[in-house]
């Protein structure tokens, strides 16, 4: 409906986090149920977070809270099987980042392979007792701004 | 950043649906993750579906399978504690039907109460066995069209 | 196997917790999946804990962990559909307290229903922070000693 | 509480089976939450399993459902990182076999680690229409055998 959400192919996104689906993903159609792909949106940003701040990550005093996320769905994946989250900036803000994620089946996707779903995720930073709206915490900038 | 995700007053939503948080709900922030919202707007949608389809429900041959979801993250909630998502019609196609949907505290919501998220929906309806798009069931569909 | 996990009539459990069933509680067998049921174990404990010592709840500085649970499945469950959690105190020690629970289905389950599966649940006490054993808090083992 | 419940080193485990955590592991408590250690004990079973089976997987008549499972805590883990869940066989009779089960922080432990968490699962073999007891499928007690 947006284009936000377009297929892009797996070239196209810089970060890649690669690990197995579970038994559990699948729901009562046998397929990976639609919202256990935002848990894996959610783990491929967070993972690339802690990576860049290392320690810091657990005694964040400033988080990052997810404004709004969507989802399109254009194919479907099952456990058991490797699944690689694709991800890229697509904008940065002062206090916000939006991104978009895409999907891939197996472990090793191609470059001009093509997601099976493709998402979009915002994330707003604040304060973490506050929850104020805050600025990107700057070990965090520099890191996206590699990528932006 | 669409109007199709915009905040309604509870009155606005003819189908309810109460539910506990959970436990498992909460994240590390203490508050309920992304993706719990997504499962919740499922569980309404579906629960609403089987109790006008019954026995039916498990045996269904044509199966809606999500195309696309998103959500918008008004403020937050957390368990413990009573929610009620809201749902409404926002277009009944042919072989498609798209769903506003809302999450409020407590297990009784006033008229008035606004949304701590809104989302969106869209069910595709496919034969289970071959995946390809067809016609909404009929008892499903005369339902669907008391609320559109 | 063991005797800790026999079946005990509704009557048997004095404390009680009604919710709903989730989509994503059904598994590709169309059942409710096996972790669930630890999910709504969990639920039901710390529901009623927050029920006891209200605000306190998110600020405890001493909290329970988890050392060891059990469960054995009598029969099956499913989405749609409520269930009823059902729990006692099998030991209130110092530092620990163990609980016997049960998963029954529906939400008014007659004294003398049996339930669907029955579980074994261990706290134990541990400082927030420094993560060793630490009495229970006296507001929260005031309220198990009316149970015990 | 039960030998069987008792760490071994990894080195005892045949079985083993990689992945990443997700952010959604991680409870209010920041360590990875009880049921989740279920969830991924099923993910390491059930993958083998595929493994041994291939395409009957999907298309299983008599499938394993969980007749009793446990699970003791030593430590804690969480997300972001690896863990390695080891698995061996425990008892292999006509129509169930019982594995053990144990969780290692990282993806390569070494043979003398301890496990974070030990579980036990007990399968029972059903046919999955009727749900009626009914010995393990052929070509899956093949594979069982050579671990026995």
């Amino acid at each position: 409906m947006t284009d936000e959400l377009s297929r892009r192919p797996f070239a196209d996104y810089p970060i890649r986090t690669s690990t197995l689906t579970r038994w559990s993903d699948n729901d009562m159609y046998g397929h990976m149920n639609n919202a256990k792909y935002y848990e894996l949106f959610d783990t491929a940003i967070n993972a690339w977070i802690a990576e860049q701040i290392g320690d810091n990550f657990s005694r964040m005093t400033v988080i990052g809270v997810v404004a709004e996320s969507a989802c399109r769905f254009h194919a479907e994946t099952a456990f058991p099987g490797a699944v690689t989250i694709g991800m890229r900036i697509q904008r940065l803000g002062r206090t916000s980042v939006s991104y978009n994620l895409a999907l891939f089946e197996g472990d090793k996707p191609l470059d001009k392979d093509e997601p099976v779903a493709t998402g979009r995720w915002v994330h707003v930073y604040v304060d973490r007792a506050e929850k104020v709206s805050t600025p990107i915490p700057q070990q965090l900038r520099t890191a996206l701004e590699t990528l932006a």
